[in-house]
């Protein structure tokens, strides 16, 4: 017999499993949630998605999500627009910004070069960075890509294009995590995080 | 500033983070993860929930999920209606109906008798059980609650009001779960897999 005592049930654990990270079991434990609490509710749930997918926009300049044309970084007149940072997904804007130690803008490349899944620089908006950069009063660009190959290639293709410019092009610092232990840090980072070392006197003052 | 770059996806992750285990963070990844997906794959989802919230029904004999008056476990005919199962939730149903080990029918309680939380038995369908077992050929009743105090008070309470009919009240077996350790077995489980023991022609059996 059927898995699932209901058809809408099944349809509903199907639809919550095509997220990421959510079997079928956590799916369905998720349904019967719902089923447990006020129709309304499912309705204030269903409804604040598909508000949020219809409803939401691209920044105009820097292309993270946004409620206006502008978003609130780029429009907010204490962040310092002669520094752009450079990243792969609107998930890596929020995680710097939660870390609170930046004041500059973005520029949300939509990805990174991967020629193995079809991805050249034109799918990715990195006419439009330079353009930025044409246009502007930048003095630096921070690369915050991924530490993969295609992030590495990527970053490569955008130090060139970038070398056009007078301005400074630095990237993210690579390095041992910080509560990481020395011995258990994969070999690449180790020897990199040992190449890449700075004085300690520089270190210190963070 | 604001952690998130748009309200409308400050919504969709307070709305997401309401279902059990998934925290903001989790909830923001769920977030983006739609707005990376075409708009009608949220209507979709969005739709599938509230159409199963809004259509759902309960079993007018085992109060089981259904979309039907009556659910398709009570209305198979290859069902032993003489069995019935007792169990505090519909999630229970499943978890039961995944073991392939039951072809009884159910009944779902609703949850068990507890003080603390102003659930009496007259909060749970336990009237509906006792006129099922009344109006019909029950043969035996088998009790599948958690193996809390609560549990065992409701299970108590049950074999109470069963006893004016002569049918068989049984209740699912406690012990060692398959795979477990011994050593690793908590002590109450474990002391009452002593006193319970099975002989072990009848255990070899399955
Ligand atoms: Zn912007
Ligand atoms: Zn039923």
């Amino acid at each position: 017999m059927n898995a699932y005592p209901s058809k809408l049930v099944e349809r509903a654990v199907e639809q919550l499993s095509t997220l990421p990270g959510i079997g079928r079991k956590t799916a369905l434990r998720l349904a019967l949630h719902l089923l447990s609490r006020p129709k309304l509710d499912t309705h204030t749930f269903a409804h604040a998605l598909t508000e949020m997918r219809d409803g939401i926009i691209y920044c105009r300049q820097c292309h993270n999500i946004s409620d206006t044309e502008l978003c609130s970084i780029c429009a907010s007149p204490s962040r310092d627009t002669s520094t752009i940072c450079v990243v792969q997904h609107v998930g890596d804007v929020l995680a710097i910004e939660n870390t609170g130690q930046y004041r500059g803008v973005y520029h949300v490349l939509g990805g990174v070069i991967s020629p193995i899944d079809g991805i050249g620089p034109e799918e990715l908006l990195i006419d439009e960075l330079i353009e930025r950069v044409r246009s502007g009063t930048v003095k630096e660009v921070i690369l915050a890509l991924g530490t993969t190959m295609e992030g590495d290639t990527t970053n490569f293709f955008l130090y060139r294009r970038l070398q056009d410019f007078s301005i400074k092009v630095s990237v993210i610092a690579r390095g041992i995590a910080i509560g990481d232990e020395i011995e258990y840090t994969d070999e690449v980072t180790l020897g990199r995080s040992i190449l890449t070392r700075t004085d300690f006197d520089q270190s210190i003052r963070f």
